[in-house]
């Protein structure tokens, strides 16, 4: 993990002309801040997040982490936001059904991987109780639906989809078993449960289910 | 909600011959307890569940929940198994369509009444972090699961679904799009999303997506 260096200044309204490198010592910040409140998250969930212990960890000055971040709450609508940013973008394969089973494999990918699999579990639960959370949650939702939506319309524009498909419907089928079996039953969804998870959004997509 | 008596003696270990009607003291203990527990996970949540808190508020003496219940986890536990023996049977329409509606039916209903769907919200939080409440919900999920199960199989006697379709797959095919929307953009299901979910599931089933 990269710490922001404690010493450094904590005025960071303005960075000095000339002194930044792309990112900056702000981008710095929030980068090292960022790791840590993920981790803790994955390792202890959200009732285990600090914001004085977050910038011990980051290496960043307590005042700073208050001052940009306020609260614990802000602290994950951020991260959400940043993670929202930092996710891959769509695969096109030339057919509705290869782009959707991409987007299965990244989401079983994402859910298998311990450190993500956990920090969303986390987030997830953590929307449940806070509404700001819940926004955050629902925003990076929305962005990740958003990308992969063309996916489907392009496959309506082929002719492999029924004209009237709602493309975010279609995407959001292709998630829900793959995150139910885990969030309801602790199974960790593997290759088979993302082949079928696609197959079953396409299947029932060619069939007129989504046409709104 | 009814409350246990608090001066009625603890000693449940034995309930005296004749004495006891059906549902006796020790059920009676059991009902009032477990209400309390869903009150307070739907209304607070899980960090808020406190063992002496619930046996004030049930009119139970500590002692007998600590006894019985042991830990905040344990009451949890209990109550998933009791709401897995109190949840309704399935439905039986004839066809597997309307058997699945029936069952979207009742999962959005269930979400969308303000103390289930809160206590479920809480439960699946909390099995993110602690094991024991994961598994208790696994194995709601598996009774529910079982339940419905034989619909599906009606289906694929009747020849409305291929050979070899996985029953326990198209169940769950069923709930996930309608928990996945409320768990991860607090999108409570509606009559249409249920529709939509029952459908999905069996064109995909028809298809022989669930076929193992």
């Amino acid at each position: 993990m990269t710490a922001a260096s404690a010493d450094e200044p904590e005025n960071e309204s303005e960075p000095e002309p000339g002194t930044v490198r792309p990112g900056g010592r702000t981008a710095r910040v929030r980068t090292a801040v960022l790791r840590v409140a993920g981790d803790v998250l994955a390792e202890q969930g959200f009732a285990h997040l600090d914001l004085a212990d977050v910038a011990r960890r980051a290496g960043v000055g307590k005042t700073t982490v208050y001052r940009r971040w306020g609260s614990v709450t802000g602290l994950v609508a951020d991260l959400l936001g940043d993670m929202a940013e930092q996710s891959l973008p769509r695969t096109e394969t030339g057919s509705v059904l290869g782009d959707l089973r991409a987007n299965a494999a990244l989401v079983c990918r994402t859910l298998a991987d311990p450190r993500q699999g956990a920090l969303f579990r986390a987030v997830i639960a953590a929307a449940a109780c806070d509404a700001r959370t819940a926004e955050a949650l629902r925003r990076f939702y929305e962005v990740r639906v958003a990308e992969w939506a063309p996916c489907v319309e392009q496959g309506v524009a082929r002719g492999e989809l029924p004209v009237g498909t709602d493309a975010g419907e279609v995407v959001r089928a292709v998630s829900a078993p793959l995150y139910y079996a885990l969030l309801t039953s602790g199974v960790v969804p593997d290759e088979d449960a993302g082949e079928r998870a696609a197959a079953a959004a396409v299947v029932a997509a060619r069939g007129g289910v989504f046409v709104a």
